[in-house]
């Protein structure tokens, strides 16, 4: 156990060196940022979280959010600026335990997978287009694709050739790591465990090869934009300082970064813990990565979360104990204590690569075609979440996604499926009329609501019977077969005292059957059940038996109908 | 037909006079824009709608949103103002248009039943404090009820007693009007129709007395408020003029102004076609109201809908075509070209008092606690209404309760009631074992989900069967038995496909039992099927069957088990 988990924590900080310094880039931070985020949180995570492989730190598309949130509030590279990024932590850590206590967990559902997928294909594309810049060593910014591009355009001209060697000398380099690296060793006579060690420790070697080629030739002289020198040594903990005015304005961004951030991290967790039938407790992971974010911002960090890369990586290279996280967090001390110096010439192209090649894994297109073939309606939400994050931003798309999935259920649910029943002859099923062989009384109608009544479908039963009522004027008895209806609000409940009433009106008498033991609970506080005009059945076929008794007896035969309870009618 | 459309419509007429001039007032427009309103918009519905009963035109509630929704932009008393009002209703009466051929009449189910209740009570006390003033003769005004108080407290000393007296005593009329009179006139020998007719003119005599009694006592030279010259005539039509500024400020208050008023009308109009069993075209009533709300602006009138007071006494009446509806335009008609002069003495006291008994009758506390005894959910969402609507006005009041009870629907369907089940000895039942005595095999269990499965259920689905792995080391098999779930969304499919992944890795096999057509129509779209490490069982036995041979036999008695089909797994 001790082993396993040492050799995962050696391979995970191999990783996250180059990565924490990379996404504190994209996040607008200093690079030391980065590094801090990668000490506390690990520990707090380990101390507290219920998955045992989760990789907690800096992520790509948190990264993004916390540059989208500051960029407005302060100028990048400013003091203002990342005591933001610490407050912004800060806020996310407290919502974040709030949830987990209060156990809200469940608000991340309303983060549904269309949406999240939409926004993590269009994060990465927006995050891949920010990089350019550093591609090219040219300046530029932006949040949203237009204004990534209006920044670079005019910049174009001052392109230095050898920045951009480096990083698509890098990019080159990492995807031959990540695709074609381990089945070239392999071939070449090395271990397939050696050649997959080899290929995690491809990021670390852009990172070294390419400071060497920078103190060499003296690029840095030559104008290519270096990382420059980094604070040695820890930070000490300090609490941010607090300031209405700017706390207020970061709640909304600490709240879509909290639920994001803990969507993702929930979604690997469960899938790494189920491969062991280990189990996780979404709340304890509310509190735990509430108390990593806190930790993040008490080390002057920026905000984390499970990250899906490293948690794998940690998994594969056998971590079984939380004990992995911890030592990933002595690694990551102890590159801030010693490796900071050497760092000092690294080039900002060699992280934007890093960023490019992690983030183009994130982008999903075939995503799009999957959900449009499986409905339009999640597809046009998708769609909207990708051009709306694109084209205004991340805040903006996540709301807009967001928005769009509670309208479409909404819009779902508003107009049910109803059918008209009737019985099969010989049984004591009943089926839809339009697609069933099945017998029906003139003077007796039967609606089946595929969908429990609330106040979005209220209206449409009210309408649908309505019309019922309108087009047949023989009709004498409703009844509306509840076998499908899970729930009836309040909203949904006058809408069927209306019903009652109009139909009693119209001579019409309502019925109700095969009602749930919930929803019965529930009508008996109400006084539908003392007004309504017909009975409450406890199946279907006892309704039938009870409105058209005929009816019933020539369709059973006779073997079947001895088997029936008799009609009874429940108060 | 005729004499009974003719008999309703000069009843209308009757009550339409006062009300119009007095909601006018309401919403801070000259008294003749009431009677505009009250012409073309009745003409219109009475082409195009298909309630014959529906009276459409000013009504209070509307008229206190109109106010609040031009109140912040024009100064009351403007003509800015007035052609605020203009424009919203041409916005209002083309968003209803559009509506109704887009077939959205679904918008207005997003008012749920607590949320309208608690608005229309919580408009009616805020539309009653606004016309204190007007009762005391004093300034004031304000959207909210602290504005209204604040508004009135500095002026109560400069209070008419003139006024007081006048508005008390019409008030006390009119409430006598409604309860006392009519059994009152009965006792003294009026014959029942006689008695009811003249409790519905009582509104109008008031104005006739207190019209008289200014102009007896020169009242209006002792400073009470009075009505004042009215323009003679009828307006010409005129298409209001485009200001992008002012129509795009107007957008969302005409957007509820539209909802809230349709909300109301269609069910009105329903309630009364029920009794006579008459069909109401949803679709075809937004089109309506929204050209009689267009109707309203090309001749200088302000929103309008149909109104429940009025829509009752045409019913009662006797109206049995749309052509009462037309008769009482041109009764509106001959009132704003010959009675207007008449109304120059009409105290200002009387049309709020008019104002006040009609809305305190819209207030309805007692569904307070009838909601609350229901759901306490429903009757937050209520509360929440009514308090925002008094603190901070009408629009911030019907935003916050669809919000509310969006949320409210979202948390309820987020974490659905989730039974484990057994087989109910000797039966194909399947119950939930914490209620019944059923029978289950140690490797197998068995979920039912009382919801349908979507984006925010999702994710409970995933932690309930994580925990199910995670507690039972013996399991072998988990059957999902699909009952009562209606529809499954991408997210919930891929939470399935999670699950069924996450299962895999832990050697536990997933099944389906008792899917729904249009249900299984939809996952034949997906890989989910394909993928499935367990079978899809046409019923929860024929699984039980399959799954758990020995426990079948041994539950079933032999004559029950000959009826059974074989087990069958669907492709």
């Amino acid at each position: 156990m001790l082993a396993s988990d040492l050799t995962a924590a050696a391979i995970v900080t191999i990783m996250l060196i180059p990565q924490s310094l990379a996404y504190a880039l994209l996040a607008g931070l200093p690079a030391e940022v980065g590094l801090y985020a990668s000490i506390a949180p690990l520990v707090v995570y380990a101390l507290t979280g219920t998955s045992r492989t989760l990789a907690v730190g800096p992520v790509a598309v948190v990264s993004l959010m916390t540059a989208a949130a500051i960029g407005e509030l302060a100028t990048e590279g400013s003091a203002d600026y990342l005591a933001a990024a610490v407050v912004l932590a800060m806020l996310s850590g407290g919502m974040l335990l709030v949830m987990g206590f209060l156990r809200l967990g469940f608000l991340a559902s309303f983060l549904s997978h269309p949406v999240i997928s939409g926004f993590i294909t269009a994060s990465g594309l927006l995050i891949a287009a920010g990089q350019v810049r550093h591609l090219l060593g040219i300046s530029g910014g932006g949040q949203t694709l237009v204004e990534i591009l209006k920044g670079l355009v005019p910049n174009l001209g001052q392109s230095d050739l050898a920045t951009l060697a480096i990083g698509v000398g890098v990019i080159g380099w990492l995807v031959w790591a990540r695709r074609g690296m381990k089945p070239f060793l392999v071939a070449c006579g090395v271990s397939p465990a050696g050649a997959g060690l080899a290929s995690r420790t491809a990021p670390l070697a852009a990172v070294a090869v390419t400071i060497l080629l920078v103190r060499g030739f003296g690029l840095d002289r030559a104008g290519m934009q270096i990382v420059g020198a980094i604070p040695a040594g820890l930070p000490l903990p300090a609490l941010p300082a607090f300031d209405p005015g700017l706390w207020s304005r970061l709640v909304v961004p600490a709240l879509l970064i909290s639920v994001v951030g803990y969507a993702e991290s929930i979604s690997v967790a469960q899938t790494l813990a189920a491969k062991r039938r280990q189990r996780i407790d979404p709340d304890q992971e509310l509190i735990a990565l509430g108390g990593a974010n806190i930790g993040a911002a008490l080390f002057g960090g920026f905000p984390v979360t499970g990250g899906f890369a490293r948690s794998v990586v940690n998994f594969d290279a056998g971590a079984a104990t939380p004990a992995a996280g911890a030592f990933t967090a002595v690694g990551m001390a102890l590159a801030t204590l010693f490796l900071t110096p050497a760092l000092y010439y690294l080039p900002q192209a060699t992280l934007a690569a890093t960023i490019i090649v992690a983030v183009l894994s994130l982008v999903d297109l075939g995503a799009i075609r999957r959900t449009f073939a499986y409905s339009r309606g999640d597809g046009a939400a998708m769609i909207a979440t990708i051009l709306v994050t694109l084209a205004s931003g991340v805040e903006a798309g996540i709301l807009a996604g967001v928005g769009a999935s509670v309208l479409l259920h909404l819009y779902r649910t508003a107009r049910p499926h109803v059918a008209i029943v009737g019985q099969v002859p010989g049984t004591e099923h009943f089926r839809n009329i339009n697609r069933h062989d099945v017998v029906t009384a003139p003077d007796v109608v039967t609606l089946r609501v595929d969908e429990s009544l609330y106040f979005a479908n209220a209206r449409f039963l009210e309408d649908t019977v309505q019309a019922q009522v309108g087009a047949n004027p023989a009709l004498r008895h409703v009844v509306l077969m509840f076998t499908a209806v899970n729930a009836v609000d309040i909203s949904a409940l006058e809408s069927l005292e209306a019903i009652n009433h109009r139909l009693r009106d119209a001579g019409v008498a309502l019925h109700l059957s095969e009602v749930k033991g919930p929803v019965m609970d529930r009508l008996r506080r109400s006084r539908l059940l003392d007004d309504l005009t017909g009975g409450i059945y406890l199946t279907q076929c006892d309704a039938m038996q009870a409105l058209a008794p005929d009816l019933t007896a020539r369709t059973l035969t006779d073997s079947r109908r001895e088997t029936l309870r008799p009609a009874r009618a429940e108060p």
